[in-house]
């Protein structure tokens, strides 16, 4: 396997991928997307409203399907996604459409899934395998769910993105967040609309940096989560181990602009640091693409910060293992 | 208003409250449903997979309206829930939906909400104002939500969990938990059927708790957040301020109970406390308001142990005050 930087650094190149739909019998008539996937392979579709997809998407990152009844499931097309093709959720899911009789399309590199999708003359996009970390694919997985949705005007607009990911200056932006959240759990703030985005930099950080970090919205998070904040009465005696990074989109209501206002001056008037990082780009899909490489960056040199291995697996590995000593479902 | 503890006391009592359909034109023909509303008046939608209720559901915490086309809205109906009724983003929401001449209705104690759906004829619940705070109104917003959705059937099994929340012995749970979490940030962590249980939890720990507090959902949290939590390298120099409650349900995925149990083993191990919370009762509705009731309990006395002034809402009122000052979009 490549090394991480390295990967990192060619990722870009994910977005000019021209992803080829085999066994093309798509379903056109669903009024609405059940995305089964894990992790990153379900971020294709988390993206779809920060991309400005007006498409009504269930994520559904579960073993099984919605419990929906048959007649909505009937207007449904379900897309699983799995880089590996081994998942087990994923794979489970796609099982269940079968026997359900429902409308069913797969992406993956190839494992079980696709095995199945080609004996079944299911549709399926076959994700290019370049010995890479799954979740170092987005590119890949974010293309290959816009084409099976026939979304051709965001496939261009992301082969745009490319000339505009100078790596040097991403690299330079990551590595200097990571130092300013070198110490404390990172917790990145988005609006709604970007949900996805603030999801993706949280998993990141755990995956990559192998930090604990959360990731919640605006405007909820001004109804509940602030008065986690407090810090008041006994509680002062507790570390104050958070760094907060707000994902500002000068798109974003100007009502939420306002509330992310506020909860940096409030947070950092109670020593909670905080970090405005504005999302830039011409099209939101720059926007998106841009923040990804930041993140990556940022969690490769939070890793490195720490003396972590960071071309590392070990707690997946881990875990994998035990579920499989266990047996498949 | 009343004390924290007497109406966390008298909260069963809302489970049988029988809400009234005002302009009952209630439309039948929707595929889906738009859950306008904020924290806690959002979680009567957020709740209904946890009860088995298999509507598609899509929860808007938001300014607006979801960006799907005029026809995909119109097979919707857009329900938008305010205990207050004063929620600048869920009055936004009610409007946008006027203007989109869409199906809509309300559910309120009253404020602007309930003015605008009498004046516009729109059909609208009236919860009725108890004198307490807004976050203490779950029963009430779930029974509302329920019965604009005509599940009655729900809404029976509701009113016989009344008999089985005897407050002394979850009192004591509560009171029991919190002196095991005293000193940690809580992690909730529950099935995804249970999304809308663990986030309860949060946002309970949150709002009367005044602390730090996140969740997630088996198995998805299996895929990346558990890598945050490795402890290695220059990390164990870090604070490790965590708790994990784990909030376990015999009618879970049986692979999903084997990930709580290798997840609870291995968080152990790395010296972060973990927590086995089973959710029980003889109906999904007594395992979901049981465990509301416990964590009531836990996150006051988290509030207590802290010497907080439980009743207090200063964070809130604060940051209501700074949006008022810059006007209402």
């Amino acid at each position: 396997m490549k090394s991480l930087d390295a990967i990192i650094r060619s990722s870009p190149e994910q977005l000019t991928w021209q992803p080829v739909v085999e066994n093309s019998n798509l379903p056109t008539a669903y009024e609405f997307v059940i995305a089964a996937g894990m992790g990153g392979s379900s971020l294709g579709a988390f993206l779809l409203r920060a991309g400005n997809v007006s498409l009504p998407v269930f994520l559904h990152r579960d073993y099984g399907l919605p419990q929906f009844s048959d007649s909505v499931m009937q207007k449904s097309i379900v897309i699983a996604s799995s880089y590996s093709g081994n998942t087990e959720e994923t794979i489970d899911a796609f099982c269940e459409a079968g026997r359900r009789h429902l409308p069913v399309a797969c992406v993956s590199t190839g494992g079980r899934l696709l095995e199945m999708a080609r004996t079944q003359g299911v549709p399926y996009i076959q994700v290019p395998d370049t010995d890479i970390q799954p979740r170092c694919a987005v590119g890949f997985m974010v293309r290959a769910l816009l084409k099976l949705l026939e979304k051709n005007e965001e496939l261009r607009a992301l082969e745009n993105v490319v000339q505009n990911l100078s790596t040097d200056v991403l690299e330079e932006e990551g590595r200097s967040l990571a130092k300013k959240l070198k110490g404390f759990f990172p917790l990145i703030y988005a609006s709604g609309r970007n949900e996805a985005i603030a999801y993706n930099w949280k998993i990141r950080f755990n995956e990559t940096g192998k930090i604990a970090a959360f990731s919640n919205v605006f405007p909820e998070l001004t109804h509940n989560e602030n008065m986690g904040f407090e810090f008041s009465g006994a509680q002062r005696a507790l570390p104050q181990p958070f760094a907060v990074v707000i994902l500002r989109d000068a798109s974003d209501h100007p009502r939420i602009l306002l509330r992310m206002k506020i909860i940096a001056e409030t947070y950092q008037a109670r020593n909670i640091p905080v970090i405005l990082h504005d999302l830039v780009g011409a099209t939101v899909w720059e926007r998106i693409f841009r923040s990804f490489s930041v993140c990556d960056w940022a969690a490769y040199y939070t890793a490195r910060a720490y003396g972590l291995d960071v071309d590392g697996e070990k707690t997946v590995e881990e875990f994998k293992d035990r579920m499989a000593q266990n047996g498949i479902s």
